[in-house]
């Protein structure tokens, strides 16, 4: 079943059951335009994975890595639905990323792929947001991807069963669709991605693995709307200013 | 004046004030061997700087950056004074790198140099050690920099008025000095690093900058025992295990 973390009326942060047009806690109903949806978890670190879809790898103009490509957004990239990106000021070129958002439901460390999904709290929505400018002149990816709110995630923590494994993963630019794709061309699996994470580091419970963004990535501009939808868990949106 | 970080007999994390050998907290006095020394913060992110010595990009072969060079260590990276740093399986090159480490005192944002000593709390003496390995080959240096326990920190946060503008920063490996320079040797100063990360990311209290080596990094082995001193601070100790 998907829970949703949000800040209901009091102030009070709260993860609670979506339902149709709001959010259940306790005895208490809210309409979502009562409460603050917030991210659906407080990573400690966000391991993010690059050219992980061939068609996304050969747009860039990459070759395929033959082990997952690593890179780190730590939390002050984090950013929830409904929230508004502000653009890193002075660069040009500011793209969106789809993804399938992994969140993980324990310490865990040297997992074999076999037991990789008895570590996974549920999946979720994520934007890479990515800043070009620097991305491209930069031996770590640190001002191009780890800049504050470059990660919206959400909206809510779905249950894995209810993401299938050529679940789609799609983005849509002020209503017109621009990423288009599934998690079964995905080049590393979850369980893969977990695998070779935990050989070099303990992940916590509430940590995320952002999985690659497929083709069709693009230049965000003040004003405009994202929404990233994955199969099985709903649609993140989020709002652009510069 | 100095802090310090530890884990009283009952297990209460407390930061009190270092003695000549031990620790004060309320009307409690410690000898070290009583308390377990931690990180003297927890911190969110370790923000990291490359090639931020002359000396040590010569060694490396590396051309000295026009603006800082920067990678990310997550928190699971964390260790503490005489503490064991484990080596990452199966590697066969894992260097040390003596560091004088910034701990940030407040949430901030987008901070002049003239303003940056204001949010420093404190500094204190870093191992970024580093799995070369892996370093060499990949796009971000996470297999190499950000795997468990690569982040020695300690043993006291000292008060920056304690720490001169040319406070040497050496390692001693096993007894021999083998790392020896000062921070009048940096390419960035400390104000520089800050106002530059802080163009990109908000900076919370507890939150490290490890702001890079001198020459004569050099491979550790199962058993070495590492000494860290930065003049102001004290010395960090550390032993390794593979």
């Amino acid at each position: 079943m998907a829970t949703m973390r949000f800040r209901d009326p009091a102030g009070s942060i709260r993860t609670g059951t979506p339902t149709d047009d709001g959010v259940e806690f306790g005895d208490e109903s809210y309409a979502l335009d009562e409460v603050d949806v917030l991210a659906p978890c407080d990573p400690s670190k966000i391991v993010c994975i690059g050219l992980n879809y061939a068609d996304h790898a050969e747009e860039e103009g990459m070759d395929l890595p033959d082990r997952p490509l690593l890179f780190l957004k730590p939390p002050n990239a984090v950013s929830g639905h409904g929230d508004t990106v502000t653009l890193p000021e002075g660069k040009e070129k500011v793209e969106h990323e789809a993804e399938l958002a992994v969140v993980i439901g324990e310490q865990c460390r040297n997992v074999a792929a076999d037991d990789a999904m008895d570590v996974v709290a549920g999946f979720t929505c994520a934007d890479d947001v990515s800043n070009r400018d620097d991305q491209r002149v930069e031996q770590n990816w640190v001002r191009g991807k780890a800049f504050d709110n470059a990660c919206p995630l959400g909206p809510v923590l779905a249950d894995p069963e209810d993401v299938p494994d050529d679940a789609s993963v799609e983005l849509r630019l002020n209503g017109e669709t621009v990423q288009s794709s599934s998690r079964a061309e995905f080049v590393f699996s979850v369980p893969e991605l977990i695998e070779e994470i935990t050989q070099y580091m303990t992940l916590e419970a509430g940590d995320v693995i952002i999985t690659g963004t497929p083709a069709g990535v693009g230049e965000l501009e003040d004003g405009d709307e994202v929404e990233v939808e994955v199969e099985g868990v709903g649609t993140l949106e989020h709002t652009v200013a510069r």
